[in-house]
Order: C-alpha cells, then sequence, then structure tokens
C-alpha cells in the first residue's frame, strides 16, 4: 500500500499518517520526493488491519495506491525518481558510468597492490577484491579472509580508490564493514534472508547480485529486505548471469535486466561481464553491451597472471587487455551521453 | 584424495596415516567401511602438499585414488555403502519408505495438533511445520518463530512423531535443535556456507534441499560443506524442484535425480512433490512417481483448510487426500519391495 | 468457443448450428460425447465475427463458452472423457500400460529381429525403430531409410507387433505411413507446422513427442493443429524430456507432465525414459516413475550391443536389463490397478 | 576432417585429393582462403574410411586436421576470415552494420508501404514482414500469403530495399524465392532438417534464427545442413532469445552469442530485440547492446499502430520510436568503428 501524500502536505500532516500506521500495528518507510512525499505502508498482516477509506480521510492525504507487487520499496511506484548512491566523492546511479574493477581473491600484497595501480589508471573508481570466497567445493581456496580485507583496504587507499568485497555471513558484517566502502552480497546469498536483514542496519552500500536462478521480480524483495528499515535506500543491483542450458558462456548475461531494472526500480544496476560470460574472450563484448543498454557501471576481474590465479583465471581479464577495454567502454560510455 | 587401507591395515597403522596427513596440513575423514577403511584428505593445498607416492609406501595402504569431483565425503567413491540415518527409532536411507507430512507453516496449535493426528493416523513418522518461514516477499507472513517450535515439539510428542522444521540462521540454531530432531536447510540458503558449516558440529541430522538452480554435482558439493567436521554423515538429500520456463508447474520436479544420487552419493535421498507442483492436484502423482523411482522418504505439505493457509495453501493436500495418497503410495512402496 | 448442446439436441439440430457457423466463415469439429455433442468453432476472425448471442438463440443450443486456452480441440474442455486409441487390437490410453520398445536406429535386419523377438518376449506391443533419423549433426548416421523400415515392418509383423517411426518431412509421410501402424513426430519437428498439418490427413495416429523448450500449452497447441481436420482424435503425447542446466542426465524429464496432461487434455500420453536420461543407469528408475505417475505408455530403447549402436548406443538398454525392467513395470503397474 | 593445403599448392593437386575423397566414398567442401585452400571432408563414414596418413602423403597438403565440433562448414577452423555476404549492393558481416526492420506480419498494402518508407527514412537496408507465419496456436493469423509476398516485394522495391521473409516449408522454397532477397528459417524451424537440407540448393542468402532452446553448438550444426551443398557460405546468424525462467521478457536475449558466433565462426550474425524482448519498451537498450557486442546488424518489428497488429502488437516500435532508435544506433556503431 502506498500513501501519496499532497504536494502542499505539511510535515505535521505526515507526521499524523504514520502514528495512524504505527496505531493500526503496521510499519512504513517514506520517501521524501522532489515533488511529494511518499509513504510505503508495510507488514504482513496490511490487508486486515489497513483500511484506505479511513486513511484518505486524513488532511493531506492526496491517493491511496493498492500496490500487487511483492516488492515495494525497491519500486519506481514508491520512489520515481533515480537513486543516486554518493559515497567517497562518486556517485552511482548518476551522469557517470563506474568502473569497478579487481581480482576474484585477494591473494597477497603484491597482486592487489598492482591491481589497484592499474584500476586507476584505467579511470576505475572501486577495486573489487574477494576475501571471503564462496566456493561450491568446501575444499577450493577460501579467500585470506581479514588479512585480505586488510590487502585490500591499503591498496585501494594508495590509490584513491574505494573498496567492494563481499560478506558471507551475519557473524562477518562488523568486520568487513570496517574494511569495506561497500558491502557485497553474492549470488548464492541473494535470499538468504537472514544476511539481508542484518544488512539494513548497516549504513554502507550493498551490492547486491542477482542469483542464478532468480527472477527479476525475487531480487527486487532480496533489496526490500534490504530497504526495509534502511535510513537511505543504499541497494545497488548487479546482473552476473543466469543459469542456463547454454554451455558456451559459464552463465548467461541477461542483459535485459538493465532496462527492465531501469523501468520498474529506481536503483541503479551494474553489470559483472566476467563470472557472466566465464572466459576472459568475451567479457569485452558484455561489458561493451551493458554500458550501452544503461547500466550504471561494470565490475570486472582482472589478474596480473590469470594463469595463475588461484580462482577465476579463465574469466579474469589481463592488465593490457583491461587497459584496452576501458578505453572501448568510455567511447561507448561518451556515446550514450554519459561519462567513465 | 582417498587412501584406501588394506582389508587387514591395523588401527595403528590408520592412525600413521593420519598422523602424517595432519603433519603436511590437511585434513582427512575417516569411513570405517564394512570391509576396510577409507581416509579421504581433504584441503584447498592438496595438490601442492599431498604426495601420492609417500603415502602409497605407508604400511596398510593399499592404494591412493585421486578423486577429480569437486564433492567428496557425500560420495560413493568414499563410502560405497548406503547411509542409513537412525533416530528415534526410525531409519532414513533403510528398507523402509519413510513418509514426512505436516503444515507448509505452524499457525497456530490447534492447526498443527490435527495436522499430527492425521500424519499419525496415515502412517506417516515425521512432522514437518515451518516456525522460521523463508518468504520471497518480505511483507508475508514469516511464522511464529519460537512459538511455532513449541507447538510443533508439543503436537509431534503428542502422536509420538519425530520433528522436522527449518533453520534459517546460524544465530537460531540451537533454538532449533532443541526443539526439533531433523534440521532442515531450505532450497535458497543450499549455498549458504556459513550456515552449511555452522550445522556440521550439530549432532542432528540436516535434511538439505536442492537449491533451484543448482546442479546435482553442486548440491553434492554443500553436502560435503555440513559432512566435512561432522562425526556421522547425517545428511538426507531433498529434491524439490528446478526453476525452469515450465509454467504449469511451480518448479520443475527432476525425478531423475533419484536414480543419480543413489549412483553417485551414499546419502538417502527424500521427494517434495508439494513445493515442485505447486498445485494439490498434482501432488498424488510425483508423489508415487517418487517411491517408484526409489527415493527413501517424502516431504508432503496438508493442511486441515488449505483456502485458508497463511502460506502455500494451494499446494497443500487435504486431510482426506492425504489419507487417500499414503494407501496408494504404501502400495507402491510394496511393489517395489520396501515398505511404508 | 465451446458450443454445448443439450442433452437432447437432435442430429438436425446439430447440422444447423454447423451451418451457421459455416456461413459466418468459420471451421468447427465435433465432439459427440456420451451424454451430450460439443462443437469446437475455430477460426482466426472469431472474435469479429462469433456472434454468441445469436447462437445461443439456436434451438438445441445449451450454453457458449468461450475458451481462452489457444488450444482447443485437445483439452478436456471439448472432450471430456479419456480418448482411447484402438490401432491392431491394441489400445492406448485405457486400462492397459503399452510398452513400445526398440532400437534407436534401425542398423540392419538382424538388429531389428532379434529386438522384435525380444520385445514380444518382454510383453511389448509396439517395436519402434529409426529409418529416417534427425541427427544435430549433419555428417552423423542418417538412419537406412526405406529399407530400415522394411526391415522394422517385417520385424514387426514375424513377431506380432505394431510399428512407430519417425517421419521427418511432408515428402515422405506417403512412404513411411506405408510401413508404420504410428508416426512420430520428433520433438526437434514439435513446431514444423507444415509437417503437422500435412499429417491431419493422414489416417494414421500420430505420437508427438514434446520439444524439449516446449511447454505444456505449446504441445498441446501443436496437437491441435493435427488434430484440427483429423475425423478422430489420433495423438499421443509423448514426454522426452526438457533442455534445463542440469548436466547428470541429457535432458530433464518433466514427470509432472503426466497428471499435467491427464487434468487438462483428454488424450494418451507416453514417456520415453531413454532420451530424457542418456544413461542407460537412469532409465529403468524413469520408466517406473512414469508408469506410477499415470502414464499409458512407455518407449524405451533397447539395442543388441549398446556399445556398438550406430546412435544412442549410451541410453540403450541391453536385452537382458530390459528383460527386468519390464518384470518390474508389470509390478507397478498392477499396484496402481492397470495391466501391462 | 581438415585437409590444409600449402601455400604453393596447385589447383592439379588441389584435384587430386578431392578425386581421391570421392574414390572412398565421402563428401568434401572447398574454402579458397586468401592464403591457402581449405578442404573439409565429411560424411557419417569419416572414421572408417578416411585415412590420414594417405591423405597427409599427397602432393601439396600441408597439414591434416582432425575436428571434433560437430559442426565443421561454419567454423573459423574451416574458413579463418569472416564471411562477407553481399547482395544487391549491400554487404553483411563487413563494416557495415545494416539495419532490418518492418511488420512482424505483412497486413496489407498500404501498412507494408508506410513501413517501407519508413524503414529507408532511418537508413534500414532490408525489409522483414511475414507472408507466411509459424503460430503457437493453429486459430491466430497465420499471414496473407502469396499476396504478403507481393506486397513486400513491391514496397521494398518502391524505397530502394532488400526483402526478408520466413520460409516454412520445402513446398513453398520456390515461391518465397521469387519475392525475397533473403530466406529467413524461423526459431521453431531451426532444426527442421528437411527444410534446412532443401535449401542448400537456393542461390539466396538464409538467415537462420536460432531455436529458442538451441545450444550455440547445435545452432552451428543447423548452419552447416545448409552450407553443406552450397556453392557459397551464404548463412546469416540470428540471435532471438532464449526460453528461460525469467518472465520479464518474453525470451532472454543471448547477448553472448554475438562474440561467441565471432570467435567460432566466419558467419555474419544479427539480433532480433523484438522477438527476444516481448515489449517494445526494451527493444531499444537490447539494440544498443547488440551493436556494442559487435553484431553486424538488427533485425526490429515496427508497426504504423502497434495496438492494432495482427501479431506481435506489444513488441512492435512506434514509426517515432524506431526513427530515435536508428539515430542512437547510428552513434553507437559509430564509436565502436563502424557505420550504419
Amino acid at each position: 500500500m502506498i500513501i501519496e501524500m499532497g504536494t502542499t502536505a505539511t510535515a505535521k500532516q505526515i507526521e499524523m499518517v504514520t502514528r495512524e500506521i504505527k496505531a493500526v500495528g503496521l510499519d512504513f518507510q517514506i520517501n521524501e520526493g522532489r515533488e511529494r512525499t511518499i509513504i510505503a505502508v508495510l507488514g504482513a498482516d496490511i490487508k486486515k488491519t489497513f483500511d484506505p477509506q479511513k486513511f484518505k480521510a486524513l488532511p493531506g492525504v492526496e491517493d491511496i495506491i493498492p500496490i500487487s507487487k511483492p516488492y515495494k520499496l525497491a519500486s519506481r511506484d514508491f520512489k520515481s525518481e533515480d537513486t543516486v548512491i554518493k559515497i567517497g566523492g562518486i556517485e552511482i546511479g548518476g551522469k557517470d558510468v563506474v568502473l569497478m574493477a579487481g581480482p576474484c581473491s585477494v591473494e597477497g600484497e603484491s597482486q592487489i597492490f598492482r591491481c589497484a595501480e592499474v584500476v586507476k589508471k584505467a579511470g576505475g573508481k572501486i577495486l573489487r577484491g574477494g576475501a571471503f570466497k564462496p566456493r561450491t567445493s568446501p575444499y577450493s581456496f577460501r579467500g585470506l579472509k581479514e588479512q585480505g580485507l586488510h590487502f585490500l583496504r591499503r591498496a585501494a587507499d594508495q590509490f584513491g580508490l574505494l573498496v567492494v568485497t563481499e560478506i558471507m555471513s551475519v557473524g562477518s558484517i562488523k568486520l568487513v564493514a570496517d574494511y569495506a566502502d561497500i558491502l557485497q552480497v553474492g549470488a548464492r546469498n541473494m535470499q538468504n534472508y537472514d544476511l539481508l536483514e542484518a544488512l539494513n542496519s548497516c549504513k554502507k552500500p550493498v551490492l547486491l547480485k542477482r542469483g542464478p536462478s532468480a527472477e527479476i521480480e525475487e531480487w527486487f524483495c532480496a533489496a526490500d529486505y534490504i530497504l526495509n528499515g534502511s535510513d537511505t535506500p543504499n541497494v545497488i543491483l548487479c546482473e552476473r548471469g543466469m543459469k542456463t542450458f547454454e554451455r558456451s558462456t559459464r552463465y548467461t548475461l541477461d542483459i535485459a535486466a538493465v532496462p527492465v531494472a531501469k523501468r520498474l526500480s529506481h536503483l541503479p544496476i551494474v553489470i559483472d561481464p566476467s563470472h557472466a560470460a566465464g572466459n576472459f574472450r568475451y567479457v569485452p563484448a558484455l561489458a561493451k553491451a551493458a554500458i550501452a543498454a544503461g547500466a550504471d557501471g561494470i565490475i570486472v576481474e582482472i589478474h596480473p597472471e590469470p594463469k595463475r590465479a588461484l580462482s577465476d583465471g579463465a574469466q579474469s581479464l589481463t592488465f593490457s587487455d583491461f587497459a584496452r577495454l576501458s578505453e572501448e567502454l568510455k567511447v561507448i560510455a561518451s556515446a550514450i551521453g554519459r561519462d567513465m
């Protein structure tokens, strides 16, 4: 249920509405838009306890809009203006296309510093790198853990970059948030609701990867789990490929997720061409497609020596391939009226 | 890597082998089979630090078998005999086909007691019911939490049943394990490695649902996360449907998962026809197919009044449909030489 | 649009209705049920040219039922009673479960005669075998063509079996129909509308395989292409596996297609476990599941020496495995009150 | 099997090799590259009857390369240089990105003439339009047939465009080829081998749509069916979306098919964003992505009044949206160094 306040509604009127919502045992979330304030009413019992007629009669209320979608806070209905996430001088979801890159796993100090230097040179703004690695097999390399976070932070600081890294458990949120600027929820954890809800009190933006078998609607619902309770809409959507029958790529990049997300949600969306492709040869074409389709950013895996990578070597770009790609991406960004 | 000890190997020889494994910084797990002992050597660095020649030379060692599969402990290579999980007088994975049933969510005391009575009458051994409910939308009913566990336990005890219920977070393992006999990992959490690993020190068996986009191999890897560190192979596999393009059912039941699991793994496998179908009309046919295919059990959703269910009403059987189905299942079990 | 005639409607009244349908430029098909006659009105312009009020007023008409499904003739709405296809003394869709078996390709006279003998001994009624083989690669073995048909017919006749074989082109319908009792449309041709329509004037029953990415609704539409113009509902549905992400089987058998088809259509349905599994080890479990789920028949690949088969050897059963399976299937058929 | 002739091999030597191939009962196809001639040896019995040693010894032969891929003529191994299809002054697969557009179905003279005018103005080179329409339901509009072809040809001629239109049956190849410049094989017929083989003697280029559940490798095999027997490599690949679980678009556009095809095949590839999206709102983003990814062309559905279209109205662009899109596409083409 969405309560649309009138364009001249006062703070006092808004407060009265929210008081009434609480009085019937429901939750709410407010979006102060440029023109008017929108209040989303939330709660499992909403159909039973919310009386639209009563609320429509309150002063300052213009309209009550029932929403049949299972997600609310991530929707354009709740917030019609694009969300721009501002962090450390960077805007995600604004005019600029943001380049994020780095190795799959932080493997050591020198490796991550070399990557950071290359990312900076290429015009990248954000350094990626895994310290806690979710691996299909428990016997694979699972990251340097806190030491990896430490290297990552220092490398990013040295070259004036921000840090995005994966968070795998509720227990490590505090630790990871101490080092990272953006917390990444991996594809396998997209419906780990325990983790999503724990993140909604975290003040840092969350990069939410789409699960390999998640419908777009389920992905937006997962975003709502994080947004529900947050002060600010701080979720960045990230498409990284669907599980399908095709085997020439690791996953199938759903490029249409970009225009679909832009239409139905106000949240920024970035593309991870590396996991989708699973093969470095296809990464440049997917990255270019993503920007042309309107993505707000790209998150790419690079490695000083892909063949020796402890994880995901096959899909990592060499430094020189990455440098060339970043130049091509700038040209495409500019062709669609954006900067990178 | 699998170390196959000779049939006459002594406890001392086995101990020497495990000491050597620890000495090179690796882990291991032992399977004492009827004929011989098998030792799985585990660890991310195994290729670097394990020298097969050296181990082959140790007394009592018959052979060293490299395993290319990403899972080891769940595999038939590690344990050729079927695992039978014994709990509260019941055997899962043995000769009997085990019937588990109950409501999607525990909604109240009377509802779960009525269900338990019906399950018992139908020959069921285990009562299912959700107290913590993972829901796609955060605004749906999410369970009665601890009160639900309490009702569930009392209902089961009253009718001499065991309890299986879902565990959604590391933080609630202790609580749920206090009430339940079997802990269920839901499909969405199949690759929540943080949760899986926390479960490997839990003494209770785990019913591991296959994720809707998980390949069978990934599912077995998830089992290995739980088995790695457990004293006993206490995982029950549960197939509940794949995400596909077909829309006349909620998911596509992968009935072939039964013979595939039986061939490649020693773990018991049960089928959840309710979530797969998403429609009560199709549940009986899927349940019958599952038993004919060789499943070790069935886990079915029932409800006193499916139309009023707070979750999954469309796929819940009425009590009378369930009673009829249980009779049909017994006939099929008997046709393939099993009891129910 | 479905016109339901009253239970006492006369032949003359029915004729008047059909005359009116033709008068407005539409087609129709009649189902004379046990209780009443149903007339399906067909045509692309139906919404524009059919006036329900006018038809409702005609004598003998009881009701006009708009059908929103894209298929009509294959639906239970058009024909509520199960269709039983009678051919050469066999009934498909009746009380008996029909066993069909044979090699993927007819490779020679001796091979097909040996197979026919084994099929007969096992209680099989229909001999399968490919003479025209659709192959993914144009460089694979593509069948013995007419000579294969000739061997197939003679082998079947020798052992009192019927013949089902694939038809790949409009041009060969006459030739194939001269030799075969049932014409099979392969999965790749399920939406080859040119072929489907050419078959609707053929007097022989058609076994219509579901395409590997066809939704069940599309499959029923394909059946309508054949039924539209046929005198009798002579289509046998055949599920043979869907294209999914799972790789441990060749395709994913959609076992739920059995109860879905039984609910929404009056046509018989058989299961092909061999193509679905792609691995002989999994064929028995799938075959048993199919019968338990209510399939009207099974079509299985067998071969005297699977390892030397020119096509699909990996999924073909040996004669002894097939003999054993047929015994198991009879027990399951009997457990659900059918014979085989 | 690929025979690589030396760079100085003479015509006589080549002829001797082909004579030997025929002598052992095999077929062949020749690619005269810029540097050297490549001979593909084809036939189901190749493993038995082709002796590499014997052929390696023939004068002029440099190397014999076994090919394990099931397709040969569509592969880069057979022809390393990009194939450029030249027709009516246009090049497909060359430097220019080719814009093809038109209505889903030709519905009447005025509609197709208005479309043709708009296509021409936007810089389009090829007019698309269906005269024979494959429809899932037999009761949908199935095209104006020959009259549609007639209108299409006249409209194209009036505005200096080429014509691409679908061919649905072997029987209509001659008729369609009389009107069209390029024959389209629809997605549902991608494995209609009867049709594919009949097209290999047709002199006109074929636009081969990828089936909605076809792996890329199967698609290339389908191309080989057409190429096998053709004088020239006259196949244009067309990706139009895969059948997946996602429901916010009609199909999932596999944008990675562009770089995969460019790497593994020499054939040109175009993208159909309209069928993939199934929603006009998403067509521009997909079209832009396709060009950025390196596609050689775009085939788009437009309609004077999409809401009144007899088929696929939801995915058709209005004339003004199409005009705007064509301008955007030119900018992107130019950004990657191509013209449109």
